[in-house]
C-alpha cells in the first residue's frame, strides 16, 4: 500500500471490529464465535470496553437497560416516534427522531448523575458535591410520588455488593446523597441507572449512550403500535382543537 | 373527565405501556416484576409482541441481534455516528444519525427479504417469487465472498428447527431461493436474521426495526472510541486529500 | 500524487462546489462574488441546478417557499420540533428532527404530485393519470375548505404565463386534473408548488427538497420560541391528562 | 370551549402563525398578502422576530446565508448528508442527518461569538474577554490562511454602519477582537455571520439556527447531486482501502 493509502486507512483506524472479506471480528473475536454465545448485554459490554464482562455485570446492566426502556406517550422520545412513523418515513427514522431527543435535560440526568458520583467516589465530599448544584440530577421526580423502579433496582445493587459482584462504591455516594437531600427528594431511575454504569466502571457519557439503548426498544415498540394503526401525519393533539394564538 | 379530556387521552392511547403516577407497567406487567427478571430480547419480544417468548425464541432473537451490530466504518451507519460524534453533539445524536440511515437500501434487505420469504411461506412459488425481481435482497454480498456469519445462523436455525422450537418454513422457503440462485448467491446475513424474524413471527417492518437496534449497539461503540480520541470535525477523508472538483 | 490519493479524491468528486486553501468557489463562481450580489432564491437556484435563474424564476420559488413554510403545531413537523427543542439538544437537532419528519406522506405530496403532473406534460393523457391514482396527490385538504394560498399562487402563475416567464404546460396539466376532479377537490398548496416546481424544470424529488428548505424556517421560528418559553422535557400533552391505556 | 380543551390549546399556543380552517397567518399577516410580496430574507426575519426587518437587514441577513451555504465534502454536515442519500430515504433524511451535526463544534462557532461579541458590546472589555477564553471563537481557520469571505462581507458591513443601516457595534467589538489576536488569527465566516447577526438584533442561539437554515442549501444540492449519482451505500473511502485495525 502506499502512504497515501496507510493515511486514508489509520483515518478510519479502529479496535472495535475488523472488516475484511470473508472476517468480521468484534474486539477481536470472529463473530462465529459469538453467535449464538453471547447474550445481549454482554455483546453491549464487549463491543462498549473492550472485554467480556466480569460474572454478574451483565445481569446487572440487563436489568438497568429494562428499567429504562419506556415511560409512555408523554416522553417527548416516545411520542416524537410516535407521531414521526406517521409521516411516511421507515421505523429507522422514527427511531432516530426519538434517540435525537434523549439529549442534556431528556435523557441527560443519567449522566450527569454519574459524574458526580464519580466525583464523590473520587474523594470529594457529599455535602459539598450537592451545594454545587440547585437540583441533584437522579433525584426526585415529577410525576412519580415514588418511583416503582426503585425498590427493585436498590435491592438487586444491594445483593451484588453483598456478593462481592461490584464494590459499592457508587451505590454508597448515591445513599449519601440521598440522606443530604432527604426523603422527600428519593433518588429516581436515572440515579439508580448511574449506580450500576458507574459500579461497572463505565465512562458518565456511556449512562446517556447505554440509556439510548435502552429507550430505543420502547421507541421501537411505540412507533410499530402507531404504525399498525394507520393514522397520517398525526399531529400532537386532534385536529379538532386548535392551539392558541397569542400573537 | 370532560369528553375533550377523553377525546384528548384517547389520541394518545396505547397498548405498550400504562405510565400513571407511581405505576410503571409494561404489557401489562409491573416494572417491579420485570427489573432482574426478564433478559433483554425478552424485553424485546414482550414490548413489540405483547407476551413473553415462547421457550427457545428469545436466543434466536438474541443470536439475530449480535449477528448484525457492526460492520465497520465502510458501513455509512458506522461512519456517519463517529463523524457526528465529531461535531459537539451528545451520543444520542450520533446514535441517531447513524440509525436514521438504516432505510430501503442499506438497512431495508431484511425487511424486503421477509415479505418475499412470507409470500413463498403463504404459498407462492419460489422460482416466480424469484423472477418477480433483479437482485433477491438477502442473497449474494458485494464485500464477503462467504459470509462468516452464515453456518453459525444456519446451525442455530436447523437446530431450533429440530427441537421443534420453530416450524421452518421460512428456513425452507429461503433454501428454496438459494437452491434457483446457485451457489454463487448465497444466502447473507439479512436474509439469515429475516429466516429468524419470520420463524418467531414478526411482521416484515420489524426485520428493519430490530436491525436498528441491533445496529445501534456498534454504533454506540464506534462513537463512543471516536469520541476518546479526540478529533474535532472529522470529515471523510484526510485533509490532506482534497476532493476531485468537476464542475 | 498517488493513484490512491486519486481514487479517494474521485469517491468524494463534486460539481457543486471547489474547496481549496483560499478558495470557496459555488458551481464554479467564487464566493467574493456572490456575497451581497444573490438572493437565497437565486443561490438556491444556482445550487440545485448549476446556473443562475432565468429572469422572473427566482421571484416563482420565493414564493413556493413562502407558501409553505409553516403550517402551525398541528403539523408533526413543528409540533416535533418543538418538543425536541426543550430536550437539552441544540437548535440544530431541533430543525433536524422536524425536517426528517418531511416523508412520503407528511412532505412528499408534492413530489408525488409533480410526477404525475410530468407524466401529463409529456403527453400522458389526465383521465387515464387520474385514474391510476386513488387520491390525487396535491388535491383536496383535510383542513382547509378552501386553501387561503390558491388564489394569490394562481394568480402569480398566470402573470408568469402571460409574460412568458413560463410555458404554462406544468399549470395546463393542473387544470386538467381539477376540471376531472371536481371542485369538491382543488387544488392545494402541495400542486401550487409542484406546478412552479416543474415549470422552472426541477427534477420532482426537489420539490420535497426545496420543501423541506421552506418548512426549515417555520420549524426554527416555533423551536426558537418554544425554546424561549423555557419548559422541559414537553410532551405532546398537558400532564394532567393520561394516556389511555389500552392493553 | 371546556376547560380541558383551553388547557390543551394553551399547550400549544403560538404567536408565531395563525392556522384555522381557510386561515393561515404568519405572525399576524395573512398568507395571501405575503405570498408573491416577501423575500426569503424577509420572511425569516419576519418568522423569527415577529415584524418586518428595517430597511437595508435583510440584505444583510441574506449575504450571510450566501456565506455559509457550502464548505464541500470536507465538512461532515456535507458528506453525511451526501452518505445517507445513498441508503434509500428520503432527501429530508439526508438534510435532517446533515443539519442534525451542526452542533457546538461543527455548527456552534458563530453562537459562541456572537455571545461574546454581545459581552463586549454590553460594556466588557476585549481584552478581558479575550482572555477567558483558550480559542475565540469565530477568528482563525484550520484550512484557509485567508478566508475569501472576509473582505466581501467586511465590505457589506462597513457600508452598512457608514449608511446608517446598523450601528456598528458588533463589528467594532470584533475589529478588537481581531487587533488583540494579532494578524495571524484574523475574523473567520462565524465571525463575520456573527457580527451581522448581532447587528440585526438576533439572540446568540439564532446564530446556530440561521446557519442551519444557510447550510441546509449546501446540504441539499450535495445529497441531490450523489442521489442522481446512483451509487448505494456510501461508505467514507472506496472500498479497496480497509479500515485499519488497531485491537
Amino acid at each position: 500500500m502506499t502512504s497515501t493509502a496507510d493515511e486514508v486507512a489509520a483515518w478510519w483506524a479502529t479496535s472495535v471490529s475488523r472488516i475484511e472479506p470473508g472476517v468480521i471480528e468484534y474486539r477481536g473475536r470472529p463473530i462465529q464465535e459469538l453467535i449464538g454465545a453471547i447474550t445481549l448485554p454482554e455483546l453491549i459490554y464487549l463491543m462498549l470496553r473492550g472485554s467480556m464482562p466480569p460474572a454478574g455485570h451483565a445481569a446487572l446492566l440487563e436489568a438497568a437497560m429494562v428499567s429504562g426502556a419506556d415511560h409512555g406517550p408523554h416522553a417527548p422520545s416516545i411520542a416524537i416516534a410516535r407521531m414521526t412513523a406517521t409521516c411516511g418515513v421507515g421505523l429507522n427514522s422514527a427511531i432516530a427522531n426519538g434517540v435525537n431527543t434523549l439529549g442534556d435535560v431528556h435523557g441527560g440526568a443519567g449522566q450527569q448523575c454519574l459524574e458526580l458520583l464519580d466525583d464523590i467516589v473520587s474523594g470529594a465530599d457529599p455535602a459539598s458535591v450537592v451545594a454545587t448544584v440547585r437540583y441533584f440530577p437522579g433525584f426526585g421526580h415529577r410525576f412519580h410520588p415514588v418511583d416503582p423502579r426503585r425498590e427493585p433496582m436498590l435491592r438487586l445493587i444491594r445483593q451484588a455488593v453483598d456478593d462481592g459482584v461490584i464494590p459499592g462504591r457508587h451505590l454508597a455516594a448515591a445513599l449519601a446523597v440521598e440522606e443530604i437531600l432527604g426523603p422527600r427528594v428519593p433518588m429516581n431511575v436515572d440515579c439508580l441507572t448511574a449506580i450500576i454504569y458507574g459500579e461497572l466502571g463505565f465512562a458518565a457519557p456511556l449512562a446517556r449512550g447505554i440509556f439510548a439503548l435502552s429507550r430505543s426498544i420502547g421507541i421501537l415498540a411505540h412507533a410499530w403500535e402507531e404504525t399498525q394503526q394507520g393514522r397520517r401525519i398525526k399531529g400532537p393533539i386532534p385536529p379538532s382543537i386548535l392551539p392558541e394564538y397569542r400573537g
